[in-house]
């Protein structure tokens, strides 16, 4: 029975070609903490743990699509996730407590282990768009080779304030399996690299449902429509002689069965992350060597989605393209990444620069204790 | 002079009978922590120490009153208790910082190891209903059985925003005293249940005062009412071979001096927390035989409060009625509470579910490390 | 590598002559803390380690030139300080994260070793008052005689919402140098007293800038105004055998280049924060021996500055005089003061008693762990 305290903080400088000045067209600088995580482990024994950590990120200007020009005076720490997790068998886990749903497989994947500077901005749930509590389940079988895990969380919890009711308290389930076919990728959490030390294979497949979750017609309270979404990945990481190749692709659809048609329908049903869908791919390649005393990793990836409305446009669609470096020191725990991006509309907005195509240059470092 | 860190966490299932939907008359259902704290101890030396405890709870949907349909976007963690203690001599402790006052039994009853899933909705005090930062002491004479305790503290801090201002910025006095006849109930704190370790039998009385709390006639600033309560209490638990058995009961008083007839009364002075009388009886059978690894405990308790004036109407009044079970491994460490519980009104308003009868049920686990 | 948490606290009674009541002319008590601080130092290896602290305050009445009767219902932690710290030699430091600004020595004097109750309410920058988020560095040289500090950080990073928008995204930019003559000062931090067991003299003098921080017309985005600031100190303490003599002033001044005189100037030009120049001295005088188990220090200060415009008058200025003991066991780990001190305006207006002289009573006690 004992309690591990970590540390683990991204900080860095993020650039953006436009969002500031009058006509929000000159560049736009921020030094801000990207993660900064104060948590703990504690094991009670050795079938009963728990996983807490909080978040602190404050008054962020540069956003994945926008650039935030008001101060932010709220600054707080929130609980980011605290796990109650039971063991009763080997290879079987019962989760309670804030934790990260299974759609997607980049969701899953460690923050602090991407391949690239940070997992796709367009592969977030509705509502609760990463953690959500509730109950999970996770098992493997057959060696390992075979992952099935499931959630029953809140989803969506209502938001009268905003002017779009909830037309039911109804819990969100979620599903996911994968099979992984050479060195076995097991438990919790994915990694975006596996630093050359695994030969990896792994193909998954998730599906997420919440019945009744908006209104087609918010004004009458009608026109109900259920959310529902599913994704497919691959994953796979080949250390040769000549460095390790490490290549990523998922396809993500999100559906709200068209609310977004409806005659008022729920603002929450399109956006960034209402009805939409999409892929992304991603690879990396670490040089064989080290370089000083870190490993070197070169990495790009590109999103396509495709928004059933995003900024005002019907069928709007994104392509995000990015390029860059990571430098490793102990693997994760001391880590440089630079990154260069593009975030291209296919329709643009006029006058207002964040809705228009724009570039981004990143450079971070991270720190885990 | 060392820290020692704490987590405790109580997570589960809320589903109430009403509050969602069209017209909130489907069931709501709810997965939260109901109290999720991280603390520490720290010992300076033998007389000097401090108790700090932290608390985060977000986005909480079922309240005892009342269905909170909008997302809570706010989420922070605050601080629940920041003592500083001092003992100069054995059974005398000063205190400073933020604690609880001294109002009710309940209210100095462990969160963590009440009788029934938690204490009553209706003993809160006013302005800060369970905590408040100021002075304490506390001492115990005649071997323990009697113990007298007392706090100065902020009690209301003045409130313009909510067009209820402040009369003055007058302090809070609480004092209380017990006689522990059997085995002795000592310190800060008291317990719902001590596990059939204890014979206990401790009666109890508590006073609090503070001048010149509201105005009756809010928009003159004319008409000021002092705020005064007082509580009677019993407590006994008698470990039997036929098992344990816990009775408590308590009386609760806290008066405006009827500001809430004046003629433009400030609201804080009647509602939930204001102006009312009322009492709760509790009751507990632990079983003499451990079921599995551990303690089975059947529980039930009843509230009736009647207050001067909720949901609108005047002279309204609350009867709630709850029986349960719990489950106990190393005592409260792990702890599994099932509890149904039926919340009825005097007074029931037409067409709002939050001001008529409705039914809750809640299934908690418990951890504390 | 390893974590080591720490927990420092000054809770407290403040006083003051008016604020309350009707017209506001009664007296305010508060009980509150000043400080109340958890954190960790990390060591990762002898030259990276990091530094992390929380900062929790709720609800504080009564402020450095006002007292704030509503409620503060927002309760949060929030991260003061987070530093990342490499050393790649001896006498040289590379910080990144958030952290103080070397912009006056109070503000990087230890906000638990102060010389008074607390350092000067007039000496803080405009924006990012303390704190700011950014990269610095720090040397020493000519053995410790001369420090050369300086830091890039965010400085404005926009306000649209306030009606006060930022001209540009421009970075801000701090440097500072330091004479220690006797006993060396050395490292980030300094201190107000040195509790007699050094002999110091050191003078220090600062700058601070960033282009185009505010225009002077808002409605039109025009008229673009640069902040400039710097500021000149000395500190020295000097122990003698009839006891400890301390004695430290400084100059600042604020320029945001005429700004407020606009025709439509930016609100953060002027006020508190905003252009002003004045000055601060103290003394400080330890007994020779101690009292009980204890250090007994006796101190004074007098602020005065002249603001652009405070309280809706150009050129009004404030005299704050002060005088208090300090009552030391084991330096600054447990710490008793007391202070009285004087808040007049110049121009006082009429009946806002927030904006006439006052008087203010303080005993806090400190603890450190």
């Amino acid at each position: 029975k004992y309690l591990q305290f970590f540390y683990d903080a991204q900080f860095g400088y993020t650039g953006r070609n436009t969002g500031s000045g009058v006509n929000a067209e000159d560049d736009t600088n921020e030094f801000n903490f990207r993660r900064n995580r104060i948590g703990f482990i504690g094991t009670y024994n050795e079938k009963l743990s728990f996983y807490v950590q909080t978040e602190y990120i404050e008054d962020k200007n540069v956003n994945p699509l926008y650039v935030d020009i008001s101060d932010d005076d709220s600054k707080d720490f929130y609980l980011l996730d605290a796990q109650l997790r039971y063991t009763p068998f080997e290879n079987v886990d019962l989760i309670a407590g804030k934790f990260k749903h299974s759609l997607t497989r980049e969701n899953l994947e460690g923050c602090f282990n991407p391949l690239t500077l940070d997992r796709s901005f367009f592969v977030y749930a509705p509502f609760k768009t990463s953690r959500d509590k509730g109950v999970g389940a996770r098992a493997e079988f057959f060696d390992n080779m075979v992952q099935v895990r499931g959630e029953i969380q809140e989803g969506r919890t209502g938001d009268a304030a905003d002017g779009s009711p909830d037309p039911g308290s109804n819990l969100r389930y979620t599903g996911r399996m994968h099979l992984s076919l050479l060195d076995k990728e097991t438990g919790y959490g994915y990694k975006g690299t596996y630093f050359g030390k695994m030969k990896v294979l792994t193909v998954g497949a998730s599906y997420q449902y919440e019945p009744d979750a908006v209104y087609g017609d918010v004004a009458n309270l009608a026109d109900k429509k259920d959310y529902a979404a599913y994704s497919y990945d691959i994953f796979g990481e080949f250390p040769t002689a000549a460095g390790t190749f490490t290549l990523s692709a998922a396809y993500l659809n999100v559906s709200f069965d068209d609310a977004y048609k409806g005659t008022n329908p729920d603002a929450n049903s399109y956006g960034q992350n209402g009805e939409r869908d999409g892929y992304y791919v991603k690879a990396g390649y670490m040089l064989p060597f080290n370089v000083g005393p870190g490993q070197v990793q070169f990495f790009g990836r590109y999103d396509k989605f495709d928004f059933a409305k995003l900024n005002g446009y019907y069928d709007n669609s994104v392509d995000f393209i990015a390029g860059g470096v990571n430098y490793y020191i102990d693997e994760d725990k001391i880590k440089l990444t630079a990154q260069y991006s593009k975030t291209n509309f296919d329709k643009e907005v006029g006058q207002d620069t964040n809705m228009q195509d724009f570039d981004t240059f990143e450079l971070y470092m991270q720190v885990r204790f």
